[in-house]
């Protein structure tokens, strides 16, 4: 434990926006205010871009009210960015620094931010230049090592298990087969969320396609059409970044045999053609006549406003305190999160791991989260998930109810 | 007026689902339940299919407990139809009919299932066999005739206000252009309803698309270029029905050009496809290092659950009460709502019209709605459309606070 001393501080929000970032930013917010040691809390606007241009807001003025809507604001209210700053980045940090006596930092994002929290602080060191770099976890992916999950991500999951309830529903009305396309180019845990919903035995999803998980087209299309055949429609939720057997992604596969195909003329590199392609090929297989649809759920899986998971929003802003918190004791660190009980009796703590555990690399769904035959997850999955997004909608449909 | 009979009651659900089509549903069974006359109340699953294949089910018993969450439930819950009958399969209804006894039908749907109740109707009386006709109103599209809006159109309005809302904070935080594809194929209600959540000045959408507005490739790129010039930053909502200057849909154009170019082989049938083009096309304009993305909102926007807005759903359980009440009275007829008072003191009535009326046409956005330049709404469509979706989230963004 080393004394904290008198300086400003920064805070700043990195990496894609999710629903909660603000509940962490708010978080550091309030607990500044609580600890004379921190003068001016600046915002960095834009993450590191501001850092460098010398760009900030002062974030000491802010009404409880205003934060409050802040919280529950989805994406980055200081705006963010995906700069990955290099060691020339990292000195113009510095000097701007140096300039305005900021010694604090709290930086949230994912494991690039932590690395850069990492690099800012060694070459501080470096100069002689006490500065206290602080990583607060967030992520819709969960993808980061240490901690047990990942702020962000409950939100993000409701958000999945939220969506498939409502389009499983669709596909009982006006039967077919759907395929939606669910963020996540390496993990698989959002994709996963989208069975949280299920209430029914035969509730959709009925396959679901995972990054960790390599799928021949041949698997993929007889996967679907069997489940098509046995119930008369098929629901599929598939990450974006599924991958044939080779590991190629499906999605660069597509984008190389549309560029042959179509001499450059046709935009095959937005969000909607994985999706577009899949149900193609799903066509080919059950015939032209068949209904097939398929949705790319896009930036609505992270920026939907008004559905927060109200665990997820908590344990976001908890981690924002505690960032600070520990900035009074400690020279660094990253914030992580210790699952203390589950189910009813769901519980955490936080503790603080070091900036490098975090920043070297990034988790994947255990083996134990997916089924055999990698279609599918399992019930320790969803045991670890359910509790991270709260309530959900109840629903009902009738049109399986016994026949007068 | 005409007095009732002791009979057996129909209802179902046509054409697209909606998030309130079930709260419908509910006013139905909740009014039957009040009127001995009304013995059994049937169910037929998947609308006109369930009634030619005699496949119904008993809606007398359900609990008001399950009711409850039927009516909160999005889609329609007692399956649906696209199929539109002709004379020799009404034919086959109305034997059924006869056979079961049903002289109440109560259909919700569109301007097809309107025709459909009027078919229906007609055909019945030359056989000399006396059935009660009643067409409730539902669509997201809010395309219908004679009412002043339709049930199912204030809550997807809803979705798509608070879509904009996040993907603009989203698009705040990390800058580009953005385009947003919103269903709507000849009604451009429920793009215009991307407004709605406009907090600050120069929220977007910055730029409104509608089926009403033909535009030119070169008109929509140089608008969007020309706002991500002036504020750094563009977001865009178009519907998916927009068209070129000669009236072809552009979506039509792009699947004609991409057969053309990719041989058969490229699938541009999906969903994401006029979305990815039209980014490509902005791409192009304002060079290929620029942020653009763009997302298809797809079947999200009709079934999204938990997300209600509490005015559309209290009108669409009003409407299929009303619909049983006047069958006790009258020989047929369509629901329509007619607003009594706007702003704070927002008010309907309901009404019953011809169901020729409403079975004849489509509604488009009237000009007023429209802004001069063809790519924007006016103040008078937010007055009309603001009562029907309820309150919105608040949302906050710091990034263009003053600086420090």
């Amino acid at each position: 434990m080393v004394s904290a001393f008198k300086a400003n501080a920064v805070v700043g929000q990195s990496g894609g926006p999710t629903g909660v970032i603000n509940a962490s930013l708010v978080g550091v917010i309030e607990e500044a205010r609580k600890h004379p040691e921190i003068e001016t809390l600046y915002g960095a606007i834009h993450a590191v871009v501001g850092m460098v241009k010398d760009e900030f807001i002062d974030l000491n003025k802010l009404s409880p009210e205003t934060l409050e809507i802040v919280a529950a604001s989805p994406s980055s209210a200081i705006g963010t960015s995906r700069d990955k700053p290099d060691e020339e980045y990292c000195e113009k940090i510095l000097k701007i620094f140096e300039k305005r006596n900021i010694r604090y930092l709290f930086y949230i994002g994912g494991n690039d931010s932590a690395n850069t929290a990492h690099i800012l602080n060694t070459m501080a060191d470096e100069m002689n230049f006490d500065i206290r770099a602080f990583h607060i976890p967030k992520t819709v992916d969960n993808d980061l090592l240490v901690t047990d999950h990942c702020p962000g991500y409950g939100t993000a999951a409701k958000f999945e298990a939220c969506a498939l309830m409502g389009d499983d529903l669709d596909n009982r009305a006006l039967p077919g087969v759907k395929i939606d396309v669910i963020m996540g180019r390496h993990a698989g845990f959002l994709t996963a969320a989208s069975v949280l919903g299920k209430e029914r035995d035969d509730d959709g999803p009925h396959l679901i396609y995972l990054p960790e998980r390599p799928v021949s087209m041949e698997k993929f299309v007889s996967d679907v059409a069997g489940v098509y055949e046995n119930l008369g429609r098929c629901v599929v939720a598939a990450s974006e970044g599924i991958c044939d057997v080779d590991g190629v992604t499906w999605a660069k596969k597509l984008a190389a045999e549309a560029e042959i195909d179509a001499h450059g003329n046709v935009q095959l590199s937005g969000t909607g053609a994985l999706a577009d392609f899949l149900a193609g090929k799903v066509k080919a297989e059950i015939g032209p006549k068949k209904r097939v649809r398929a949705d790319t759920f896009g930036y609505l899986q992270r920026s939907y406003p008004g559905i927060q998971s109200p665990v997820d929003a908590d344990e976001a802003r908890r981690c924002g305190t505690e960032a600070v918190k520990l900035a009074m004791e400690q020279d660094n660190g990253s914030v992580a999160i210790r699952r203390t009980g589950n189910g009813k009796n769901y519980s955490i703590e936080l503790f603080r791991t070091e900036l490098k555990n975090v920043a070297e690399k990034t988790k994947s769904m255990p083996d134990e989260f997916i089924n055999a035959e990698g279609n599918g997850i399992t019930n320790a999955f969803i045991e670890y998930a359910m509790p991270l997004v709260g309530e959900l909608p109840k629903t009902e449909y009738l049109g399986n109810y016994p026949k007068v």
